[in-house]
Protein backbone atom coordinates (compact mmCIF):
# COMPACT_ATOMS: atom_id res chain seq x y z
CA UNK A 1 0.00 0.00 0.00
CA UNK A 2 0.80 3.68 -0.47
CA UNK A 3 1.38 5.50 3.02
CA UNK A 4 0.72 9.72 2.99
CA UNK A 5 2.35 10.91 6.09
CA UNK A 6 1.21 14.63 7.12
CA UNK A 7 3.72 16.20 8.97
CA UNK A 8 7.55 14.40 9.34
CA UNK A 9 8.49 15.91 12.63
CA UNK A 10 9.50 13.25 15.58
CA UNK A 11 6.77 11.04 15.37
CA UNK A 12 5.73 11.28 11.44
CA UNK A 13 9.77 10.88 10.52
CA UNK A 14 9.79 7.98 12.60
CA UNK A 15 6.84 6.40 11.18
CA UNK A 16 8.01 7.02 7.67
CA UNK A 17 11.11 5.24 8.71
CA UNK A 18 9.37 2.47 10.62
CA UNK A 19 7.12 1.71 7.29
CA UNK A 20 9.94 1.19 4.94
CA UNK A 21 11.85 -0.91 7.32
CA UNK A 22 8.92 -2.88 7.67
CA UNK A 23 8.49 -3.20 4.32
CA UNK A 24 4.25 -1.98 4.83
CA UNK A 25 4.33 0.81 2.34
CA UNK A 26 5.52 0.57 -1.22
CA UNK A 27 5.96 3.85 -1.49
CA UNK A 28 5.97 6.76 1.48
CA UNK A 29 4.82 10.11 0.55
CA UNK A 30 4.81 13.43 2.79
CA UNK A 31 3.16 16.46 2.94
CA UNK A 32 4.71 19.04 5.38
CA UNK A 33 3.95 23.11 5.21
CA UNK A 34 6.49 24.27 6.99
CA UNK A 35 9.13 25.10 4.74
CA UNK A 36 12.18 25.44 7.41
CA UNK A 37 11.51 21.52 7.10
CA UNK A 38 11.45 20.57 3.86
CA UNK A 39 14.89 20.65 3.13
CA UNK A 40 15.40 18.10 6.46
CA UNK A 41 12.71 15.48 5.29
CA UNK A 42 14.41 15.46 1.99
CA UNK A 43 18.22 15.35 3.34
CA UNK A 44 17.19 12.57 5.47
CA UNK A 45 15.47 10.76 2.71
CA UNK A 46 12.52 10.38 5.40
CA UNK A 47 9.60 10.01 2.46
CA UNK A 48 10.35 8.46 -1.24
CA UNK A 49 8.36 11.86 -1.91
CA UNK A 50 7.07 15.40 -0.72
CA UNK A 51 3.72 16.10 -2.03
CA UNK A 52 0.83 18.75 -2.22
CA UNK A 53 -1.94 18.08 -0.08
CA UNK A 54 -4.48 17.14 -2.68
CA UNK A 55 -1.62 14.10 -4.47
CA UNK A 56 -1.27 12.73 -1.27
CA UNK A 57 -4.70 12.50 -0.51
CA UNK A 58 -4.74 11.37 -4.04
CA UNK A 59 -2.42 8.75 -4.26
CA UNK A 60 -2.87 7.38 -0.25
CA UNK A 61 -4.33 4.05 0.37
CA UNK A 62 -3.55 5.07 4.29
CA UNK A 63 -2.82 9.14 5.23
CA UNK A 64 -1.66 9.59 8.50
CA UNK A 65 -1.91 12.83 10.67
CA UNK A 66 1.57 13.28 12.92
CA UNK A 67 0.86 17.07 13.34
CA UNK A 68 -0.62 19.47 16.29
CA UNK A 69 -4.13 18.19 17.76
CA UNK A 70 -5.01 21.59 17.11
CA UNK A 71 -4.25 21.07 13.49
CA UNK A 72 -5.43 18.19 12.84
CA UNK A 73 -9.17 19.53 13.64
CA UNK A 74 -8.50 22.48 11.16
CA UNK A 75 -7.14 19.48 7.98
CA UNK A 76 -11.06 17.89 8.58
CA UNK A 77 -12.38 20.17 6.01
CA UNK A 78 -9.54 18.82 3.39
CA UNK A 79 -10.74 15.36 3.59
CA UNK A 80 -14.65 15.50 3.21
CA UNK A 81 -13.59 14.38 -0.80
CA UNK A 82 -11.51 11.40 0.29
CA UNK A 83 -12.53 8.18 -1.14
CA UNK A 84 -14.09 5.77 0.60
CA UNK A 85 -11.01 3.41 0.87
CA UNK A 86 -8.91 5.71 1.91
CA UNK A 87 -8.18 5.21 5.74
CA UNK A 88 -7.03 8.18 8.06
CA UNK A 89 -5.20 7.68 11.62
CA UNK A 90 -4.60 10.69 13.36
CA UNK A 91 -2.00 9.89 16.16
CA UNK A 92 -2.88 13.31 18.49
CA UNK A 93 -2.42 12.59 22.09
CA UNK A 94 -5.72 13.60 22.81
CA UNK A 95 -8.50 11.85 21.43
CA UNK A 96 -11.91 12.89 23.18
CA UNK A 97 -12.20 16.45 21.18
CA UNK A 98 -10.97 14.79 18.14
CA UNK A 99 -13.40 12.24 17.67
CA UNK A 100 -16.08 14.60 18.54
CA UNK A 101 -15.25 16.73 15.81
CA UNK A 102 -14.64 14.44 12.93
CA UNK A 103 -17.10 15.32 10.39
CA UNK A 104 -19.58 12.95 9.67
CA UNK A 105 -18.98 12.12 5.92
CA UNK A 106 -15.63 10.62 6.83
CA UNK A 107 -16.38 9.19 10.20
CA UNK A 108 -15.95 5.15 8.75
CA UNK A 109 -12.54 6.43 7.51
CA UNK A 110 -10.95 8.40 10.22
CA UNK A 111 -9.19 6.25 13.09
CA UNK A 112 -8.13 7.94 16.45
CA UNK A 113 -5.25 6.33 17.49
CA UNK A 114 -2.31 7.31 20.42
CA UNK A 115 0.88 6.21 20.12
CA UNK A 116 2.58 5.63 23.77
CA UNK A 117 5.82 7.24 22.48
CA UNK A 118 7.73 10.14 22.07
CA UNK A 119 10.67 11.88 23.29
CA UNK A 120 11.03 15.21 24.09
CA UNK A 121 12.74 16.76 21.05
CA UNK A 122 10.50 17.47 17.63
CA UNK A 123 10.81 18.03 13.87
CA UNK A 124 12.55 15.66 11.29
CA UNK A 125 15.98 15.72 12.88
CA UNK A 126 14.76 14.18 16.00
CA UNK A 127 13.02 11.56 13.82
CA UNK A 128 14.49 7.69 15.06
CA UNK A 129 14.37 4.26 13.97
CA UNK A 130 12.46 2.70 16.60
CA UNK A 131 10.23 4.48 18.50
CA UNK A 132 7.36 2.82 18.10
CA UNK A 133 8.80 -0.79 18.80
CA UNK A 134 7.65 -2.88 21.30
CA UNK A 135 5.15 0.22 22.33
CA UNK A 136 1.27 0.47 22.67
CA UNK A 137 -0.86 2.02 20.90
CA UNK A 138 -4.43 2.71 21.99
CA UNK A 139 -7.27 3.08 19.56
CA UNK A 140 -10.12 4.66 20.40
CA UNK A 141 -14.07 4.53 19.45
CA UNK A 142 -13.41 2.04 16.90
CA UNK A 143 -17.01 1.00 16.71
CA UNK A 144 -18.04 4.36 15.13
CA UNK A 145 -15.18 3.14 12.10
CA UNK A 146 -15.63 0.41 8.86
CA UNK A 147 -13.38 -2.82 9.40
CA UNK A 148 -11.91 -2.23 6.31
CA UNK A 149 -10.11 0.67 7.88
CA UNK A 150 -9.60 -0.68 11.63
CA UNK A 151 -8.02 -3.78 9.36
CA UNK A 152 -5.42 -1.24 7.85
CA UNK A 153 -4.71 0.27 11.09
CA UNK A 154 -4.34 -2.37 12.87
CA UNK A 155 -2.21 -4.30 10.66
CA UNK A 156 0.15 -1.24 10.27
CA UNK A 157 0.75 -0.49 13.94
CA UNK A 158 0.93 -3.85 14.37
CA UNK A 159 3.84 -4.78 11.88
CA UNK A 160 5.62 -1.69 12.88
CA UNK A 161 5.70 -3.57 16.65
CA UNK A 162 3.16 -2.23 18.74
CA UNK A 163 0.74 -3.59 21.17
CA UNK A 164 -2.84 -2.67 20.89
CA UNK A 165 -5.15 -1.43 23.29
CA UNK A 166 -8.72 0.10 22.91
CA UNK A 167 -10.49 1.62 25.03
CA UNK A 168 -13.35 5.20 24.63
CA UNK A 169 -12.01 8.14 24.00
CA UNK A 170 -13.39 9.95 26.88
CA UNK A 171 -11.25 7.06 28.65
CA UNK A 172 -8.45 7.81 27.10
CA UNK A 173 -8.14 11.44 28.06
CA UNK A 174 -8.30 10.10 31.67
CA UNK A 175 -5.71 7.81 31.26
CA UNK A 176 -3.22 9.88 29.53
CA UNK A 177 -3.89 12.64 31.43
CA UNK A 178 -2.39 10.97 34.57
CA UNK A 179 0.28 8.98 32.16
CA UNK A 180 1.45 11.81 29.74
CA UNK A 181 -0.25 15.51 30.49
CA UNK A 182 -0.04 15.60 34.24
CA UNK A 183 3.86 14.83 34.24
CA UNK A 184 4.44 17.40 31.48
CA UNK A 185 3.00 19.89 33.28
CA UNK A 186 4.82 18.86 36.63
CA UNK A 187 8.39 19.21 34.43
CA UNK A 188 7.88 21.78 33.29
CA UNK A 189 6.94 23.17 36.16
CA UNK A 190 10.39 21.98 37.91
CA UNK A 191 12.37 22.97 35.30
CA UNK A 192 10.80 26.83 36.29
CA UNK A 193 11.33 26.30 39.50
CA UNK A 194 14.94 26.15 39.08
CA UNK A 195 14.73 29.00 36.63
CA UNK A 196 13.40 30.98 38.54
CA UNK A 197 16.57 30.53 41.39
CA UNK A 198 18.68 33.70 41.44
CA UNK A 199 21.51 31.37 40.11
CA UNK A 200 20.61 27.94 38.10
CA UNK A 201 23.44 27.75 36.55
CA UNK A 202 25.28 27.00 40.09
CA UNK A 203 22.29 24.74 40.97
CA UNK A 204 22.60 22.90 37.65
CA UNK A 205 26.04 22.21 37.83
CA UNK A 206 25.36 19.61 40.18
CA UNK A 207 22.50 17.90 38.28
CA UNK A 208 22.63 13.98 38.49
CA UNK A 209 20.52 11.60 37.04
CA UNK A 210 17.30 11.80 39.09
CA UNK A 211 17.10 15.68 38.16
CA UNK A 212 17.99 15.46 34.81
CA UNK A 213 15.44 12.36 33.98
CA UNK A 214 13.05 14.35 35.89
CA UNK A 215 13.34 17.32 33.76
CA UNK A 216 14.02 15.94 30.16
CA UNK A 217 10.45 16.10 29.25
CA UNK A 218 10.57 20.02 30.36
CA UNK A 219 12.45 20.08 26.73
CA UNK A 220 9.48 19.55 24.82
CA UNK A 221 7.63 21.49 22.00
CA UNK A 222 5.46 24.31 23.97
CA UNK A 223 3.80 24.42 20.71
CA UNK A 224 2.19 21.07 20.36
CA UNK A 225 1.78 20.95 24.63
CA UNK A 226 -0.58 23.94 24.42
CA UNK A 227 -2.94 22.29 22.10
CA UNK A 228 -2.70 18.97 23.95
CA UNK A 229 -3.10 20.47 27.83
CA UNK A 230 -5.99 22.95 25.89
CA UNK A 231 -7.83 19.94 24.53
CA UNK A 232 -7.61 17.63 27.47
CA UNK A 233 -7.93 20.83 29.98
CA UNK A 234 -10.46 19.18 32.25
CA UNK A 235 -9.19 16.49 33.13
CA UNK A 236 -5.40 18.14 33.50
CA UNK A 237 -7.18 20.47 35.67
CA UNK A 238 -8.84 17.37 37.50
CA UNK A 239 -5.16 15.44 37.51
CA UNK A 240 -3.15 18.90 38.54
CA UNK A 241 -5.45 19.33 41.93
CA UNK A 242 -5.24 15.52 42.77
CA UNK A 243 -1.27 15.61 42.44
CA UNK A 244 -1.21 18.99 44.32
CA UNK A 245 -3.03 17.20 47.32
CA UNK A 246 -0.60 14.54 47.62
CA UNK A 247 2.28 17.29 47.30
CA UNK A 248 0.67 19.06 50.21
CA UNK A 249 0.49 16.29 52.46
CA UNK A 250 3.74 15.44 52.07
CA UNK A 251 4.60 19.15 52.99
CA UNK A 252 2.28 18.99 55.59
CA UNK A 253 4.07 15.67 57.08
CA UNK A 254 7.51 17.64 56.72
CA UNK A 255 6.07 20.69 58.47
CA UNK A 256 4.14 19.21 61.37
CA UNK A 257 7.83 16.15 61.33
CA UNK A 258 5.38 13.19 61.28
CA UNK A 259 8.64 11.42 59.49
CA UNK A 260 6.49 8.00 60.53
CA UNK A 261 4.05 8.91 58.53
CA UNK A 262 5.40 10.30 55.51
CA UNK A 263 7.83 7.43 55.60
CA UNK A 264 4.30 5.30 54.79
CA UNK A 265 3.75 7.62 52.36
CA UNK A 266 6.61 7.03 50.42
CA UNK A 267 5.81 3.45 50.73
CA UNK A 268 2.87 3.42 49.09
CA UNK A 269 4.40 5.60 46.03
CA UNK A 270 7.02 2.67 46.05
CA UNK A 271 4.38 0.18 45.01
CA UNK A 272 3.89 1.82 41.95
CA UNK A 273 6.92 -0.07 40.76
CA UNK A 274 5.08 -3.46 41.59
CA UNK A 275 2.65 -2.90 38.78
CA UNK A 276 5.37 -0.66 36.47
CA UNK B 1 46.02 2.59 52.31
CA UNK B 2 43.36 0.42 54.15
CA UNK B 3 39.57 1.81 53.61
CA UNK B 4 37.17 0.74 55.72
CA UNK B 5 33.15 1.94 54.61
CA UNK B 6 30.19 1.77 57.51
CA UNK B 7 27.29 0.97 55.36
CA UNK B 8 27.63 -1.47 52.03
CA UNK B 9 24.45 -0.74 50.23
CA UNK B 10 24.24 1.17 47.09
CA UNK B 11 26.45 3.77 47.78
CA UNK B 12 29.31 1.74 50.03
CA UNK B 13 29.26 -0.95 47.74
CA UNK B 14 29.81 0.87 44.41
CA UNK B 15 32.43 2.67 46.64
CA UNK B 16 34.39 -0.24 47.87
CA UNK B 17 34.11 -1.56 43.79
CA UNK B 18 35.61 1.62 42.83
CA UNK B 19 38.53 1.59 45.33
CA UNK B 20 39.36 -1.32 44.34
CA UNK B 21 39.29 -1.16 40.76
CA UNK B 22 41.06 1.53 40.56
CA UNK B 23 43.83 -0.01 42.92
CA UNK B 24 43.54 2.70 45.53
CA UNK B 25 43.02 0.61 48.61
CA UNK B 26 45.74 -1.97 49.70
CA UNK B 27 42.04 -3.74 51.45
CA UNK B 28 38.99 -3.05 51.62
CA UNK B 29 37.35 -3.51 55.37
CA UNK B 30 33.70 -3.39 55.51
CA UNK B 31 31.03 -2.85 58.75
CA UNK B 32 27.36 -2.77 58.56
CA UNK B 33 24.73 -4.04 61.83
CA UNK B 34 22.53 -5.19 58.69
CA UNK B 35 22.21 -9.21 59.22
CA UNK B 36 20.15 -9.51 56.62
CA UNK B 37 23.17 -7.47 54.34
CA UNK B 38 26.20 -9.00 55.54
CA UNK B 39 25.43 -12.72 53.19
CA UNK B 40 25.19 -10.74 50.20
CA UNK B 41 27.80 -8.79 50.91
CA UNK B 42 30.02 -11.78 51.56
CA UNK B 43 28.93 -13.27 48.17
CA UNK B 44 29.02 -10.24 46.01
CA UNK B 45 32.88 -9.72 47.24
CA UNK B 46 32.48 -6.28 47.82
CA UNK B 47 34.59 -5.97 50.71
CA UNK B 48 38.18 -8.14 51.49
CA UNK B 49 36.41 -8.32 55.11
CA UNK B 50 33.77 -7.66 57.24
CA UNK B 51 34.48 -6.60 60.72
CA UNK B 52 33.35 -4.92 63.62
CA UNK B 53 33.07 -1.12 64.10
CA UNK B 54 36.58 -1.43 66.95
CA UNK B 55 38.68 -3.30 64.21
CA UNK B 56 37.39 -1.65 61.39
CA UNK B 57 38.42 1.95 63.30
CA UNK B 58 41.62 0.40 63.90
CA UNK B 59 42.75 -1.01 60.69
CA UNK B 60 41.47 1.77 58.63
CA UNK B 61 43.11 4.97 57.12
CA UNK B 62 40.18 5.90 55.46
CA UNK B 63 37.04 5.96 57.19
CA UNK B 64 34.00 6.07 54.92
CA UNK B 65 30.08 6.49 56.24
CA UNK B 66 27.56 5.36 53.54
CA UNK B 67 24.75 5.13 55.87
CA UNK B 68 21.64 7.84 56.04
CA UNK B 69 21.87 11.10 57.44
CA UNK B 70 20.31 10.35 60.74
CA UNK B 71 22.46 7.13 61.12
CA UNK B 72 25.43 9.52 60.60
CA UNK B 73 24.55 11.84 63.18
CA UNK B 74 24.58 8.67 65.48
CA UNK B 75 27.98 7.46 64.79
CA UNK B 76 29.87 10.74 66.36
CA UNK B 77 30.30 9.40 69.86
CA UNK B 78 32.21 6.05 68.39
CA UNK B 79 34.54 8.37 66.82
CA UNK B 80 35.89 10.12 69.46
CA UNK B 81 38.70 8.36 70.29
CA UNK B 82 39.76 8.27 66.35
CA UNK B 83 43.47 8.28 65.60
CA UNK B 84 44.17 12.10 64.33
CA UNK B 85 45.75 10.33 61.11
CA UNK B 86 42.35 8.66 60.41
CA UNK B 87 39.75 10.56 57.88
CA UNK B 88 36.59 9.82 57.99
CA UNK B 89 34.15 10.90 55.16
CA UNK B 90 30.75 11.15 55.33
CA UNK B 91 28.55 10.80 51.91
CA UNK B 92 24.90 11.71 53.26
CA UNK B 93 22.91 13.90 50.71
CA UNK B 94 22.41 16.53 53.37
CA UNK B 95 25.42 18.44 55.07
CA UNK B 96 24.79 21.75 57.05
CA UNK B 97 23.10 19.66 60.12
CA UNK B 98 25.85 16.80 59.97
CA UNK B 99 28.84 19.49 60.12
CA UNK B 100 27.26 21.56 62.60
CA UNK B 101 26.96 18.24 65.17
CA UNK B 102 30.43 17.06 64.32
CA UNK B 103 32.18 16.53 67.46
CA UNK B 104 35.16 19.85 67.57
CA UNK B 105 37.66 16.61 69.00
CA UNK B 106 36.90 15.13 65.02
CA UNK B 107 36.65 18.13 63.48
CA UNK B 108 39.91 18.54 61.42
CA UNK B 109 39.68 14.64 60.76
CA UNK B 110 35.82 14.76 59.22
CA UNK B 111 35.14 15.59 55.81
CA UNK B 112 31.66 16.50 54.71
CA UNK B 113 31.04 15.25 51.37
CA UNK B 114 28.10 14.30 48.59
CA UNK B 115 28.47 12.68 45.65
CA UNK B 116 26.04 13.55 43.43
CA UNK B 117 24.95 10.56 42.14
CA UNK B 118 22.46 7.20 43.07
CA UNK B 119 20.36 5.52 41.49
CA UNK B 120 16.79 4.63 43.07
CA UNK B 121 17.72 1.11 43.96
CA UNK B 122 19.48 -0.29 47.52
CA UNK B 123 21.19 -2.43 49.22
CA UNK B 124 24.18 -4.59 48.13
CA UNK B 125 23.09 -5.86 45.53
CA UNK B 126 22.00 -2.65 44.09
CA UNK B 127 25.93 -1.63 44.06
CA UNK B 128 27.24 -1.25 40.72
CA UNK B 129 31.31 -0.37 39.33
CA UNK B 130 30.79 3.04 37.69
CA UNK B 131 28.33 4.75 40.01
CA UNK B 132 31.04 7.32 40.23
CA UNK B 133 33.00 7.52 37.20
CA UNK B 134 32.27 11.42 35.97
CA UNK B 135 29.74 12.64 37.91
CA UNK B 136 30.35 15.48 40.98
CA UNK B 137 31.24 15.24 44.55
CA UNK B 138 30.80 18.38 46.59
CA UNK B 139 33.07 18.92 50.10
CA UNK B 140 31.64 21.00 52.35
CA UNK B 141 33.47 23.62 54.79
CA UNK B 142 36.89 22.35 54.37
CA UNK B 143 38.38 25.56 56.40
CA UNK B 144 37.62 23.51 59.25
CA UNK B 145 40.07 20.31 58.35
CA UNK B 146 43.41 19.29 58.83
CA UNK B 147 45.07 19.31 54.82
CA UNK B 148 46.55 15.77 55.32
CA UNK B 149 42.60 14.90 55.33
CA UNK B 150 41.45 16.79 52.37
CA UNK B 151 44.28 15.31 50.33
CA UNK B 152 43.52 12.36 51.11
CA UNK B 153 39.79 12.32 50.66
CA UNK B 154 40.64 14.43 47.07
CA UNK B 155 42.82 11.63 46.28
CA UNK B 156 40.09 9.33 46.58
CA UNK B 157 37.28 10.67 44.56
CA UNK B 158 39.11 12.29 42.09
CA UNK B 159 41.17 8.35 41.51
CA UNK B 160 37.51 7.18 41.33
CA UNK B 161 36.61 9.67 38.21
CA UNK B 162 34.96 12.21 40.06
CA UNK B 163 34.86 16.22 39.01
CA UNK B 164 35.31 18.06 42.87
CA UNK B 165 33.23 21.23 43.78
CA UNK B 166 33.49 22.89 47.10
CA UNK B 167 31.22 25.12 48.63
CA UNK B 168 29.50 25.68 52.11
CA UNK B 169 27.18 23.23 53.43
CA UNK B 170 24.43 26.01 53.63
CA UNK B 171 24.94 26.56 50.08
CA UNK B 172 24.73 23.09 49.36
CA UNK B 173 21.73 21.87 51.16
CA UNK B 174 19.80 24.99 48.52
CA UNK B 175 21.37 23.22 46.02
CA UNK B 176 20.82 19.78 46.42
CA UNK B 177 17.29 20.30 47.22
CA UNK B 178 16.79 22.15 44.23
CA UNK B 179 18.53 19.30 42.15
CA UNK B 180 17.76 16.01 44.27
CA UNK B 181 15.12 16.62 47.63
CA UNK B 182 12.86 18.51 45.50
CA UNK B 183 12.22 15.95 42.81
CA UNK B 184 12.29 13.28 44.92
CA UNK B 185 9.02 14.61 46.54
CA UNK B 186 7.51 15.32 43.71
CA UNK B 187 8.16 11.93 42.15
CA UNK B 188 6.87 10.30 45.00
CA UNK B 189 3.43 12.55 44.87
CA UNK B 190 3.18 11.56 41.18
CA UNK B 191 3.11 7.81 41.80
CA UNK B 192 0.63 8.73 44.81
CA UNK B 193 -1.39 10.42 42.56
CA UNK B 194 -1.50 7.53 39.89
CA UNK B 195 -1.89 4.39 43.23
CA UNK B 196 -5.07 6.80 44.74
CA UNK B 197 -6.64 6.40 40.98
CA UNK B 198 -9.44 3.82 41.24
CA UNK B 199 -7.97 1.49 38.80
CA UNK B 200 -3.68 2.42 38.77
CA UNK B 201 -3.05 -0.62 36.83
CA UNK B 202 -5.19 0.30 33.55
CA UNK B 203 -3.39 3.63 33.79
CA UNK B 204 -0.06 2.77 34.30
CA UNK B 205 -0.38 0.33 31.13
CA UNK B 206 0.23 2.97 28.82
CA UNK B 207 2.77 3.92 30.77
CA UNK B 208 6.19 5.09 28.13
CA UNK B 209 9.50 6.71 29.22
CA UNK B 210 8.24 10.07 29.90
CA UNK B 211 5.79 8.80 32.83
CA UNK B 212 8.83 5.72 33.88
CA UNK B 213 11.63 8.77 34.17
CA UNK B 214 9.31 11.20 36.28
CA UNK B 215 8.52 8.26 38.26
CA UNK B 216 11.67 5.70 38.58
CA UNK B 217 13.04 7.52 41.85
CA UNK B 218 9.49 7.44 43.66
CA UNK B 219 11.48 3.83 44.09
CA UNK B 220 13.77 5.14 46.49
CA UNK B 221 14.11 4.20 49.99
CA UNK B 222 11.75 5.86 52.64
CA UNK B 223 13.98 5.06 55.37
CA UNK B 224 16.58 7.14 53.77
CA UNK B 225 14.33 9.85 52.37
CA UNK B 226 12.56 10.48 55.62
CA UNK B 227 16.06 11.18 57.22
CA UNK B 228 16.98 13.69 54.30
CA UNK B 229 13.99 15.49 54.54
CA UNK B 230 13.92 16.06 57.95
CA UNK B 231 17.77 17.34 57.92
CA UNK B 232 17.23 19.60 55.37
CA UNK B 233 13.11 20.47 56.26
CA UNK B 234 13.40 24.49 56.17
CA UNK B 235 15.05 24.35 52.40
CA UNK B 236 13.02 21.35 51.05
CA UNK B 237 9.43 23.48 52.72
CA UNK B 238 10.77 26.60 50.54
CA UNK B 239 11.40 24.54 47.34
CA UNK B 240 8.03 22.74 47.92
CA UNK B 241 6.71 26.56 47.74
CA UNK B 242 8.30 27.88 44.76
CA UNK B 243 7.36 24.76 42.68
CA UNK B 244 3.82 24.91 44.11
CA UNK B 245 3.78 28.67 42.63
CA UNK B 246 5.16 27.40 39.86
CA UNK B 247 2.20 25.04 39.16
CA UNK B 248 -0.17 27.22 40.43
CA UNK B 249 0.57 29.15 37.67
CA UNK B 250 0.50 27.12 34.86
CA UNK B 251 -3.03 25.73 36.16
CA UNK B 252 -4.15 29.59 36.22
CA UNK B 253 -3.59 30.06 32.85
CA UNK B 254 -4.97 26.77 31.32
CA UNK B 255 -8.18 27.60 33.53
CA UNK B 256 -8.43 31.25 32.43
CA UNK B 257 -7.23 29.42 29.06
CA UNK B 258 -4.51 31.65 28.45
CA UNK B 259 -2.68 29.52 26.34
CA UNK B 260 -0.51 31.72 24.48
CA UNK B 261 1.34 32.92 28.04
CA UNK B 262 1.21 29.22 28.87
CA UNK B 263 3.52 28.71 25.70
CA UNK B 264 6.04 31.11 27.04
CA UNK B 265 6.00 29.88 30.30
CA UNK B 266 7.00 26.22 28.52
CA UNK B 267 9.51 28.34 26.70
CA UNK B 268 10.99 29.68 29.92
CA UNK B 269 11.23 25.93 30.94
CA UNK B 270 13.08 24.79 28.07
CA UNK B 271 15.60 26.94 28.61
CA UNK B 272 17.01 24.93 31.47
CA UNK B 273 18.24 22.87 28.76
CA UNK B 274 20.82 25.51 27.07
CA UNK B 275 22.31 25.22 30.38
CA UNK B 276 21.86 21.64 31.67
Amino acid sequence: MNVGIIGLGLMGGSLAKAVKRYGIAKKVYGFTNSEKNKKDILDLNLVDELVDLETLKKVSDVIILAIPVDAIISMFPNFLDIDENTTIIDMGSTKEYIVKNIPEKIRKNFIAAHPMTGTEKSGPKAAIDDLYEGKTVVFCDLEDNANIHVNKAFRIFQEIGMRIVVMDSSQHDIHACYISHLPHIISFSLANTVMSHEDPKAIIALAAGGFKDMSRIAKSSPRMWSDIFKQNRKNLLAAIETFENQLNEAKKMIEDENYEVLEDWMKKANTLHEIL
